[in-house]
């Protein structure tokens, strides 16, 4: 089956076509390299509408850049940053956050993948001792690795607990669009507007070629990031083409189209396996992922025809992603492979 | 004049539309991510086929990632790098080498922006002392960032010395292209063949919507690489759309046609003026830059109507940079307006 | 009560008078400097006796520098330390690994501070992952900070687990005769002979002004320390005292006096008191530090006539740390003062 | 003659017996650790004496921790350092600035090792440019590595045009008494006054057993160093050790009386051995080194003899360096030794 979806990861997945589009279009004459372009600027406006007046956001070219420079930007030398335990800032960057910006990062018991404001406070014991570090930001995902969303209420109360003790709320919106689309809210909604303060707001998952940005979403802060992005080898030289897939997908309804997208196909496919034998739907799917225990003869039998994920072999735990370009008709021919695969192993 | 082309930078310049057309091409179904892709083994294919055998390439974002990953590659932390004084990686990367590798750059004097072989002796004396960093290897640029280009000679003799030391040659190629076609030579020539051992491979000043590659050229160097790319915040995770442009380049003729056209227009910008009064080119023009000294009221004239860099004020010295895309009847434009401040001037 | 002894940390106490001895001695003529003089020798000589005859000892000035550099020379950027959850590296060193070393501290559950062999397995998931950082040490303090003391026999297991996946074994030290005392055993017998590959050697905490080593015990580990020790900015040029102080120390039976006594006087206290009404031991005492969880009524009453660590204010647990110096009479005074202030905190 | 003084190093010189007796008062009972001791806080008034009331120091351990953290302390990421070509902190820090603090230091050219106000001037062309590191300060040393010693008027003019492009001054202090001796100064004439803001305090040089400070000048710099210096591993846990030299050092006239005899035995060398035939004094012996040119084969026959530093064996030019507990009669010896040598060969 080599022409079927994967359910590997949805960065698997192509450029959505209006992105190619709009690179065409955006590759006509000389413009001025490092980000002082019209199209960075039009780029600009759109993220002020999406997240409000006082958003100023950097282009990046990847979401380890944006998440390592977005949290270096808010810290000082002593400062660390508290994290879900097995956070993709903490497994998954392969250590770029120590290698580049010296910082620790502390990770926190979690619910489904999530931060309790409480935790917070348990990490706060060194503070003014010179011999601890000291949190200064408290980064989050969403939606979730583990693939449930963050509401506006949970989140207003972990900035809350944050700013109580002078920390930061930094977001990796690697699939923030997948998360507000889940919710059915605006961008703002899960950022701005419950105090998170610095985005890193993913595009490349949601269709792009390739292209995030860093976000910063109160005054004051990211004074010195142009010079942090260069540094951290991030500022792209033809900025305009990431600056361009950003405008396709900002200024109209494209971050949404395919998030919500992207995630009705993980509905679809959650709701076509959840009845059967054998199967555990081990998180609530609210973006575009499923999460599901099944025994481990079915899983090798799936692999051998599907890609995705064994994301935890000891727990027979496998991640099944849908992404922009999900056919529902892979989602029902995969589905029937599952339930074939299980009623088989059950037999 | 709006429309007009300048003369700031080759990498204000779009992508050639081949370039497009490739990733066009590329984005067509799911395929691995970082790097586990058709496409990224076919580039890896082509670079051997220019760099020799043993040529192993790593796709990454921009220059600065470029430099610094492939040195930092070469190092142990004790280790130091010999640069020309005003090198781009000494000047010009923002201190990402010293913030990223921790590495300290060594500055060497120069004659037109080329380093000598006797410099590199000199800078040898604390060897072995613990309280000196130790020079581990020397990184030139080709063409250099002065326009002149080093010969193949020029190069085996400072791979000689630097070899003869224990010592590793890095080449900075952003116009390594510019430069081989400078010489008439294929890029194995003044890389592979003269000892050099690892190669910034520049696209994006050569027509490229923005892709490079860190090539070892050498069996046993590198062999970490991934987990630096990866730390160093410079892993494209739909990583074919780096692979295509890279391929698209060197391929066919791409590479050369297009380092061609711009090393012409730099020619006939240089000869058109050679003989103005008041002027002085002030390097041999060898690759697609023109250096000029000029009055200074003259050049306030031309900055009005076009766009170029002021290099060295305080000498009224200038670049005018040639890229892929400079029309030939734009070059006679600026020329011509050249002459005609200059002639101005001298009345 | 001003002149009572406190119980608050051993390195609270001053020098043996035998080191001050040692250092007026040391303290004649002129000698080379950097370590190039015959004390530095002599010691290298006495931690080859102690240890065995591959062991290499590079004085440092204190255990930051001792833990961070000793760890950094196994290290390649991507690798990764494994740790006990709250382990002095993890929690007390001010963020120092990661911002000199670089590295990742991945924190590992324990039993009373103890590592288990098996969590090392659960952590290698992510090997050749290039994504994940590479774990290359475990490193665990002998005696723990929480007092109890790695047996030959467990250190042997994780040692073997940490080899059997091309680990190596660091030991922070810091109390490392503390250890050896506590099990009456050279101090070979918990490092070079069950496989420990590099040592922190505290002796500060054991009767010095200020000496550390960093000791490679086996060939082939360490080759670059002298310039990472330069780097780290622990290279003292009137090395020398340094010597001194380490000679002093092993030359005879200091080393063991000094612990002795100290973990001595930790058991007088923990048997006076053991029986006292609302106190629990909360730790073996098996080094020089007495864990305890008593009412904060009582504690707080303590504090006002003593010194020492509130440990852990949730839990009510405090931790009574012993000295070189400690005398029996302060102890039994302390004692006292404990059970009266438990006597009247029940009535 | 092994007995005989070496004229290699201030540091290979003992402490002075004061120094040790310091030591032997201060090792009495139990004192709070890590810089919270009764002495520490002596340090800190007689710094304000000798510096001026607004004067922070903070006790390390070596001069490469406090050159490396005192300019740490005053740069942002973006931010590089200007200092004199073969400035110590450049060519004998082995990489520690860059390792640690992640900082480009800049070199300027230098007249007999002083680097002049108009050469700050010349490397601010990148100001605001985010491709450029930013000059953030000036570091010299008094007394320079050649021997010349700044005056007050020509670091006044460093200071000021440093502080006029929102610079900050950083002063090498290893050799900061020896300085303020020669020009018959307090020391703040030499910093405060002047406009340093921040000192490397060297006391190991200057007949210490091994101490330095960081030492803030001004208000408002340096806020976070606690956090800073542990981080850079220079926290001392029995810092009473380090307070006791420097009080020792500073209360009384010893720093001067130290400072004095070293310059004067330099004085008197070059004095005796200043018309010797084929000799040149290659710089003014202004503090206690005398840098002198003489033919090889003199040179080589005196090191069969004395150990002294060849600075430059290219130029023939050599260093000669006295201390605080250099005799006279040493002196007089080595200068007739001279003489002899030279005689010698020119017969």
């Amino acid at each position: 089956m080599p022409h079927r979806k994967n359910f590997g990861s949805d960065n698997q997945a192509p450029a959505h076509p209006a992105i190619l589009e709009a690179l065409i279009q955006a590759n006509s004459g000389d413009t001025p390299s490092y980000g002082d372009d019209p199209r960075t600027a039009r780029a600009q406006e759109l993220f002020r509408t999406h997240f409000g007046p006082a958003a100023r956001a950097f282009p990046v070219f990847n979401g380890t850049g944006a998440n390592v420079l977005g949290l270096a930007a808010l810290l000082r030398p002593q400062d660390a940053v508290l994290c879900a335990r097995h956070a993709h800032v903490d497994v998954d960057e392969g250590g770029a956050p120590e290698r580049f910006g010296g910082f620790k990062l502390v990770p926190l018991a979690t619910e489904q993948g999530k931060i309790a404001p409480e935790a917070i406070q348990a990490e706060l014991g060194g503070v003014g001792d010179c011999h601890r570090v000291q949190p200064r930001a408290v980064t989050l995902s969403n939606a979730t690795e583990l693939g449930p969303v963050y509401t506006p209420d949970e989140l207003g109360r972990i900035a809350e607990a944050a700013h109580a003790q002078g920390m930061l709320l930094h977001v990796d919106g690697a699939r923030i669009c997948n998360a507000a689309v889940s919710l059915g809210l605006p961008l703002a909604e899960i950022t701005t507007r419950v105090g998170v303060d610095v985005l890193s707001f993913g595009g490349t998952k949601n269709g792009l070629l390739g292209a995030e940005a860093v976000v910063f979403l109160r005054e004051g802060l990211g004074t010195d990031f142009l010079y942090l992005r260069k540094q951290g080898m991030q500022l792209a030289s033809k900025q305009r083409f990431l600056s361009a897939q950003l405008i396709a997908l900002l200024e109209g309804e494209l971050w949404r189209e395919n998030a919500l997208h992207a995630n009705r196909m993980a509905s679809r496919l959650a709701a076509a396996i959840a009845k059967a034998p054998g199967l555990e739907i081990a998180q609530p799917v609210q973006a575009n992922a499923v999460f599901a225990r099944l025994p481990r003869r079915a899983i090798d039998e799936l692999l051998q025809r599907w890609r995705f994920l064994f994301w935890d072999e000891a727990q027979g735990l496998v991640r099944w992603m849908c992404s922009w370009n999900t056919p529902a008709a892979d989602v029902d021919a995969f589905a029937a492979d599952v339930l074939r695969a299980l009623t088989r192993g059950s037999r």
